[in-house]
Protein backbone atom coordinates (compact mmCIF):
# COMPACT_ATOMS: atom_id res chain seq x y z
CA UNK A 1 0.00 0.00 0.00
CA UNK A 2 1.48 3.38 -0.61
CA UNK A 3 1.95 5.15 2.43
CA UNK A 4 1.36 9.08 1.08
CA UNK A 5 -2.31 9.31 1.67
CA UNK A 6 -2.30 12.84 -1.06
CA UNK A 7 -1.44 10.19 -4.01
CA UNK A 8 -3.56 7.29 -2.99
CA UNK A 9 -6.49 9.19 -1.66
CA UNK A 10 -6.17 12.00 -3.85
CA UNK A 11 -8.71 12.36 -6.91
CA UNK A 12 -7.45 14.08 -10.69
CA UNK A 13 -9.00 17.02 -12.27
CA UNK A 14 -10.53 16.28 -16.02
CA UNK A 15 -12.90 18.62 -16.92
CA UNK A 16 -15.07 21.72 -15.42
CA UNK A 17 -18.88 22.14 -16.17
CA UNK A 18 -19.87 26.01 -15.22
CA UNK A 19 -24.02 25.44 -14.25
CA UNK A 20 -24.41 28.82 -12.25
CA UNK A 21 -22.71 31.81 -11.98
CA UNK A 22 -24.26 33.60 -9.11
CA UNK A 23 -24.03 36.80 -6.90
CA UNK A 24 -22.03 35.30 -4.95
CA UNK A 25 -22.16 31.71 -5.15
CA UNK A 26 -20.99 29.65 -8.22
CA UNK A 27 -21.29 26.48 -8.76
CA UNK A 28 -19.90 23.94 -11.18
CA UNK A 29 -19.49 20.34 -11.98
CA UNK A 30 -16.41 18.86 -11.96
CA UNK A 31 -15.67 14.93 -13.92
CA UNK A 32 -12.91 13.18 -11.97
CA UNK A 33 -10.63 10.36 -11.91
CA UNK A 34 -11.01 8.03 -8.91
CA UNK A 35 -7.84 6.70 -7.66
CA UNK A 36 -9.10 3.11 -8.71
CA UNK A 37 -9.32 5.02 -12.41
CA UNK A 38 -13.21 5.28 -12.27
CA UNK A 39 -14.62 8.51 -12.67
CA UNK A 40 -17.08 10.31 -11.22
CA UNK A 41 -18.73 13.64 -10.86
CA UNK A 42 -17.97 16.41 -8.15
CA UNK A 43 -20.43 19.04 -7.51
CA UNK A 44 -18.72 22.01 -6.07
CA UNK A 45 -20.15 25.19 -5.20
CA UNK A 46 -17.70 28.40 -5.04
CA UNK A 47 -17.78 30.46 -2.32
CA UNK A 48 -15.44 33.71 -1.99
CA UNK A 49 -14.53 32.84 1.60
CA UNK A 50 -15.17 34.54 4.80
CA UNK A 51 -14.33 35.75 8.41
CA UNK A 52 -15.95 35.28 11.68
CA UNK A 53 -14.96 37.46 14.64
CA UNK A 54 -14.98 36.13 18.24
CA UNK A 55 -15.37 39.63 20.28
CA UNK A 56 -14.40 38.70 23.89
CA UNK A 57 -15.12 41.53 26.72
CA UNK A 58 -13.08 42.14 29.62
CA UNK A 59 -16.34 40.34 31.67
CA UNK A 60 -15.77 37.44 29.68
CA UNK A 61 -18.63 38.17 27.36
CA UNK A 62 -19.05 37.31 23.77
CA UNK A 63 -20.76 39.76 21.57
CA UNK A 64 -23.03 38.27 18.63
CA UNK A 65 -25.49 39.04 16.23
CA UNK A 66 -28.78 38.46 15.89
CA UNK A 67 -30.21 38.35 12.12
CA UNK A 68 -32.82 36.26 10.25
CA UNK A 69 -31.16 33.67 7.68
CA UNK A 70 -33.59 33.15 4.33
CA UNK A 71 -31.80 30.26 3.46
CA UNK A 72 -32.70 28.00 7.14
CA UNK A 73 -36.40 30.10 7.56
CA UNK A 74 -34.72 30.77 11.11
CA UNK A 75 -33.62 34.01 12.87
CA UNK A 76 -30.08 32.38 14.27
CA UNK A 77 -27.68 33.94 17.14
CA UNK A 78 -24.15 34.16 14.68
CA UNK A 79 -20.72 35.65 15.78
CA UNK A 80 -20.28 38.99 13.37
CA UNK A 81 -18.82 37.55 10.30
CA UNK A 82 -18.76 38.62 6.85
CA UNK A 83 -17.13 37.57 2.97
CA UNK A 84 -13.91 38.57 2.22
CA UNK A 85 -13.52 40.87 -0.67
CA UNK A 86 -10.97 39.70 -3.45
CA UNK A 87 -8.19 38.72 -1.86
CA UNK A 88 -8.68 40.71 1.24
CA UNK A 89 -6.37 40.21 4.12
CA UNK A 90 -8.51 38.29 7.00
CA UNK A 91 -7.52 40.67 9.77
CA UNK A 92 -8.60 43.75 7.49
CA UNK A 93 -11.71 41.94 6.77
CA UNK A 94 -12.63 41.19 10.16
CA UNK A 95 -12.32 45.00 11.40
CA UNK A 96 -14.18 45.76 8.82
CA UNK A 97 -17.21 43.78 9.38
CA UNK A 98 -16.75 43.86 13.25
CA UNK A 99 -17.48 47.84 13.22
CA UNK A 100 -20.24 47.29 10.61
CA UNK A 101 -22.24 44.90 11.90
CA UNK A 102 -22.00 45.70 15.83
CA UNK A 103 -20.04 49.21 16.12
CA UNK A 104 -16.82 47.76 18.15
CA UNK A 105 -13.73 48.47 17.51
CA UNK A 106 -10.77 46.10 19.18
CA UNK A 107 -7.16 47.00 20.57
CA UNK A 108 -6.11 43.15 20.51
CA UNK A 109 -6.67 40.80 17.27
CA UNK A 110 -5.81 37.60 16.27
CA UNK A 111 -6.59 34.92 14.21
CA UNK A 112 -6.84 31.49 15.52
CA UNK A 113 -7.37 28.70 12.78
CA UNK A 114 -9.60 28.81 9.79
CA UNK A 115 -12.00 25.55 8.68
CA UNK A 116 -13.80 24.93 5.70
CA UNK A 117 -17.87 25.02 6.58
CA UNK A 118 -18.83 21.77 4.20
CA UNK A 119 -16.18 20.73 2.13
CA UNK A 120 -17.71 17.82 0.60
CA UNK A 121 -18.97 20.12 -1.83
CA UNK A 122 -17.86 23.42 -1.07
CA UNK A 123 -14.79 26.05 -0.45
CA UNK A 124 -15.63 28.35 1.83
CA UNK A 125 -12.94 28.92 4.19
CA UNK A 126 -13.45 31.19 7.74
CA UNK A 127 -10.76 32.39 9.48
CA UNK A 128 -11.93 33.04 13.16
CA UNK A 129 -10.85 36.24 14.48
CA UNK A 130 -10.41 36.78 18.44
CA UNK A 131 -10.85 40.19 19.09
CA UNK A 132 -10.31 42.07 22.64
CA UNK A 133 -9.97 45.16 23.99
CA UNK A 134 -13.23 46.48 22.67
CA UNK A 135 -14.72 49.71 22.35
CA UNK A 136 -17.99 50.68 21.28
CA UNK A 137 -19.27 52.97 18.39
CA UNK A 138 -21.88 53.59 15.81
CA UNK A 139 -23.26 50.14 14.07
CA UNK A 140 -23.65 50.70 10.30
CA UNK A 141 -24.68 47.18 8.30
CA UNK A 142 -24.72 46.92 4.78
CA UNK A 143 -27.77 48.36 2.96
CA UNK A 144 -30.94 45.13 3.30
CA UNK A 145 -28.86 43.84 6.77
CA UNK A 146 -31.22 43.98 9.36
CA UNK A 147 -29.14 42.71 12.80
CA UNK A 148 -29.61 42.99 16.66
CA UNK A 149 -26.49 43.03 18.71
CA UNK A 150 -26.45 40.60 22.13
CA UNK A 151 -24.22 40.10 24.39
CA UNK A 152 -23.66 36.84 26.55
CA UNK A 153 -21.69 35.18 29.10
CA UNK A 154 -19.31 33.02 27.32
CA UNK A 155 -20.86 30.24 29.74
CA UNK A 156 -23.83 30.84 29.00
CA UNK A 157 -23.24 31.02 25.26
CA UNK A 158 -21.36 27.37 25.80
CA UNK A 159 -25.11 26.32 27.40
CA UNK A 160 -26.43 27.57 24.15
CA UNK A 161 -24.81 25.47 21.59
CA UNK A 162 -25.73 22.40 23.75
CA UNK A 163 -29.21 23.28 24.25
CA UNK A 164 -29.26 24.22 20.40
CA UNK A 165 -30.25 28.05 20.59
CA UNK A 166 -26.74 28.44 18.78
CA UNK A 167 -27.09 26.31 16.05
CA UNK A 168 -24.54 28.32 13.56
CA UNK A 169 -21.44 26.15 12.95
CA UNK A 170 -18.77 29.03 13.46
CA UNK A 171 -20.10 30.12 16.19
CA UNK A 172 -20.56 26.78 17.95
CA UNK A 173 -17.02 26.76 17.24
CA UNK A 174 -15.53 30.19 17.97
CA UNK A 175 -17.32 29.30 22.07
CA UNK A 176 -16.07 26.42 22.38
CA UNK A 177 -12.49 27.25 21.46
CA UNK A 178 -12.24 30.12 24.09
CA UNK A 179 -12.39 27.50 26.81
CA UNK A 180 -10.17 25.13 25.17
CA UNK A 181 -7.97 28.63 24.93
CA UNK A 182 -8.45 29.00 28.57
CA UNK A 183 -10.50 32.06 27.70
CA UNK A 184 -13.04 31.41 30.44
CA UNK B 1 -39.49 49.13 18.48
CA UNK B 2 -40.89 46.12 17.99
CA UNK B 3 -39.47 43.63 20.46
CA UNK B 4 -40.18 40.48 18.86
CA UNK B 5 -36.61 39.55 16.58
CA UNK B 6 -38.71 37.02 14.43
CA UNK B 7 -40.97 40.08 13.33
CA UNK B 8 -38.62 42.85 13.03
CA UNK B 9 -35.97 41.14 11.53
CA UNK B 10 -37.45 38.59 9.42
CA UNK B 11 -37.67 38.51 5.96
CA UNK B 12 -40.94 37.41 3.90
CA UNK B 13 -40.76 34.66 0.79
CA UNK B 14 -42.25 36.21 -2.23
CA UNK B 15 -40.53 33.93 -5.22
CA UNK B 16 -38.77 31.68 -6.16
CA UNK B 17 -36.21 30.71 -9.43
CA UNK B 18 -34.63 26.92 -9.97
CA UNK B 19 -31.27 27.52 -11.19
CA UNK B 20 -29.94 24.19 -10.41
CA UNK B 21 -30.77 21.05 -9.64
CA UNK B 22 -28.05 18.72 -8.67
CA UNK B 23 -27.58 15.05 -8.15
CA UNK B 24 -27.17 16.03 -4.24
CA UNK B 25 -27.08 19.25 -4.19
CA UNK B 26 -30.39 22.14 -5.83
CA UNK B 27 -29.89 25.62 -6.07
CA UNK B 28 -32.31 28.63 -6.10
CA UNK B 29 -32.89 32.52 -6.04
CA UNK B 30 -35.30 33.51 -4.37
CA UNK B 31 -36.90 37.08 -4.45
CA UNK B 32 -38.03 38.26 -0.68
CA UNK B 33 -38.84 41.76 0.79
CA UNK B 34 -36.67 42.67 3.53
CA UNK B 35 -38.21 44.44 6.54
CA UNK B 36 -37.91 47.49 5.85
CA UNK B 37 -40.32 47.10 2.25
CA UNK B 38 -37.15 46.83 -0.02
CA UNK B 39 -36.80 43.57 -1.99
CA UNK B 40 -33.69 41.53 -2.16
CA UNK B 41 -32.82 38.41 -4.07
CA UNK B 42 -31.20 35.44 -2.23
CA UNK B 43 -29.40 32.48 -3.47
CA UNK B 44 -30.13 29.16 -1.46
CA UNK B 45 -28.14 25.46 -1.69
CA UNK B 46 -30.19 23.29 -0.50
CA UNK B 47 -28.68 20.29 0.33
CA UNK B 48 -30.32 16.96 2.73
CA UNK B 49 -28.77 17.58 5.96
CA UNK B 50 -26.06 15.14 7.38
CA UNK B 51 -24.69 13.63 10.57
CA UNK B 52 -20.87 13.54 11.86
CA UNK B 53 -20.38 10.79 14.13
CA UNK B 54 -17.64 11.70 17.19
CA UNK B 55 -16.58 8.10 17.97
CA UNK B 56 -14.62 7.90 21.35
CA UNK B 57 -12.84 5.35 23.04
CA UNK B 58 -12.31 3.72 26.41
CA UNK B 59 -8.17 5.75 26.07
CA UNK B 60 -9.83 9.16 25.53
CA UNK B 61 -8.98 8.60 21.72
CA UNK B 62 -11.40 9.97 18.71
CA UNK B 63 -11.40 8.22 15.55
CA UNK B 64 -11.56 10.11 12.34
CA UNK B 65 -11.28 9.51 8.30
CA UNK B 66 -8.96 10.76 6.30
CA UNK B 67 -9.99 11.95 2.77
CA UNK B 68 -9.62 13.73 -0.54
CA UNK B 69 -12.56 16.44 -0.61
CA UNK B 70 -12.30 17.62 -4.57
CA UNK B 71 -14.09 21.11 -3.21
CA UNK B 72 -11.04 22.31 -1.39
CA UNK B 73 -8.53 20.45 -3.44
CA UNK B 74 -7.10 18.69 0.04
CA UNK B 75 -7.25 15.98 1.83
CA UNK B 76 -8.92 16.37 4.93
CA UNK B 77 -8.99 14.91 8.53
CA UNK B 78 -12.64 14.81 9.26
CA UNK B 79 -15.42 12.90 11.94
CA UNK B 80 -17.22 10.05 9.64
CA UNK B 81 -20.23 11.67 8.73
CA UNK B 82 -22.96 11.22 5.75
CA UNK B 83 -25.75 12.43 4.10
CA UNK B 84 -28.94 11.57 5.26
CA UNK B 85 -31.29 9.42 3.16
CA UNK B 86 -34.98 11.36 3.10
CA UNK B 87 -36.56 11.39 6.30
CA UNK B 88 -34.02 9.05 7.83
CA UNK B 89 -33.31 9.32 11.67
CA UNK B 90 -30.05 11.02 12.89
CA UNK B 91 -29.20 7.94 14.73
CA UNK B 92 -30.17 5.47 11.68
CA UNK B 93 -27.96 7.61 9.48
CA UNK B 94 -25.22 8.11 12.23
CA UNK B 95 -25.07 4.21 12.87
CA UNK B 96 -24.98 3.06 9.16
CA UNK B 97 -22.06 5.77 8.38
CA UNK B 98 -19.78 5.03 11.04
CA UNK B 99 -19.91 1.11 9.82
CA UNK B 100 -19.35 1.49 5.92
CA UNK B 101 -16.57 4.63 6.93
CA UNK B 102 -14.78 2.83 9.46
CA UNK B 103 -16.17 -0.68 10.53
CA UNK B 104 -16.77 -0.08 13.91
CA UNK B 105 -20.33 -0.14 16.01
CA UNK B 106 -20.81 1.13 19.33
CA UNK B 107 -22.86 0.09 21.97
CA UNK B 108 -23.49 3.66 22.95
CA UNK B 109 -24.95 6.32 20.78
CA UNK B 110 -26.28 9.90 22.09
CA UNK B 111 -27.34 13.29 19.57
CA UNK B 112 -25.48 16.01 21.36
CA UNK B 113 -26.69 18.77 19.42
CA UNK B 114 -26.84 20.09 15.42
CA UNK B 115 -25.59 23.33 13.49
CA UNK B 116 -25.94 24.60 10.08
CA UNK B 117 -22.57 24.77 8.30
CA UNK B 118 -23.07 27.68 6.43
CA UNK B 119 -26.62 29.64 6.76
CA UNK B 120 -26.04 32.67 4.82
CA UNK B 121 -26.34 30.61 1.83
CA UNK B 122 -27.23 27.02 2.76
CA UNK B 123 -29.89 24.97 4.55
CA UNK B 124 -27.44 22.15 5.46
CA UNK B 125 -28.14 20.77 8.98
CA UNK B 126 -25.75 18.81 10.63
CA UNK B 127 -26.66 16.59 13.56
CA UNK B 128 -23.92 15.60 15.97
CA UNK B 129 -23.92 11.72 17.28
CA UNK B 130 -21.55 10.72 20.26
CA UNK B 131 -20.61 7.18 19.74
CA UNK B 132 -19.00 5.22 22.52
CA UNK B 133 -18.57 1.32 23.49
CA UNK B 134 -16.51 0.81 20.13
CA UNK B 135 -16.42 -3.16 18.73
CA UNK B 136 -14.23 -2.69 15.53
CA UNK B 137 -15.74 -4.67 12.11
CA UNK B 138 -14.90 -4.38 8.75
CA UNK B 139 -15.32 -1.51 6.90
CA UNK B 140 -17.50 -0.61 3.31
CA UNK B 141 -17.00 2.07 2.19
CA UNK B 142 -19.97 3.47 -0.72
CA UNK B 143 -18.34 3.14 -4.33
CA UNK B 144 -16.26 6.32 -5.04
CA UNK B 145 -15.03 6.94 -1.33
CA UNK B 146 -11.64 6.45 -0.23
CA UNK B 147 -10.86 6.57 3.36
CA UNK B 148 -8.46 6.38 5.84
CA UNK B 149 -9.14 5.64 9.27
CA UNK B 150 -7.11 7.54 11.76
CA UNK B 151 -7.36 7.31 15.47
CA UNK B 152 -5.91 10.37 17.72
CA UNK B 153 -5.84 11.08 21.38
CA UNK B 154 -8.57 13.59 22.37
CA UNK B 155 -5.92 16.13 23.53
CA UNK B 156 -3.77 15.85 20.09
CA UNK B 157 -7.05 16.51 18.44
CA UNK B 158 -7.41 19.52 19.55
CA UNK B 159 -4.32 20.77 19.45
CA UNK B 160 -4.62 20.08 15.49
CA UNK B 161 -7.48 22.02 15.03
CA UNK B 162 -5.75 25.10 16.63
CA UNK B 163 -2.42 24.13 14.70
CA UNK B 164 -4.62 24.31 11.61
CA UNK B 165 -3.63 20.33 10.72
CA UNK B 166 -7.42 20.01 11.56
CA UNK B 167 -9.61 22.28 9.30
CA UNK B 168 -13.30 20.91 8.63
CA UNK B 169 -15.48 23.25 10.92
CA UNK B 170 -17.75 19.43 11.85
CA UNK B 171 -14.71 18.10 13.04
CA UNK B 172 -13.20 21.00 14.92
CA UNK B 173 -16.85 21.41 16.69
CA UNK B 174 -17.08 17.44 17.95
CA UNK B 175 -13.31 18.14 19.08
CA UNK B 176 -13.84 20.90 21.16
CA UNK B 177 -17.39 19.92 22.19
CA UNK B 178 -15.42 16.63 23.87
CA UNK B 179 -13.79 19.04 26.28
CA UNK B 180 -16.78 21.17 26.84
CA UNK B 181 -18.16 18.32 27.87
CA UNK B 182 -15.35 16.78 30.33
CA UNK B 183 -14.85 13.97 28.44
CA UNK B 184 -11.35 14.35 28.40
Amino acid sequence: MNKDPEARLKERHLSSERVYDGSFIKVRVDTVWLPDGERAKREVVEHPGAVAILPLTERKEVVMVRQYRHATGEVLLELPAGKREGDEEPLACARRELEEETGLTASQWRVLFSFYTSPGFCDELIYLVLAKGLSQGEAHPDSGEFIDTVTVPVDEAKRMVFSGEIKDAKTAIGILALEAMGEV
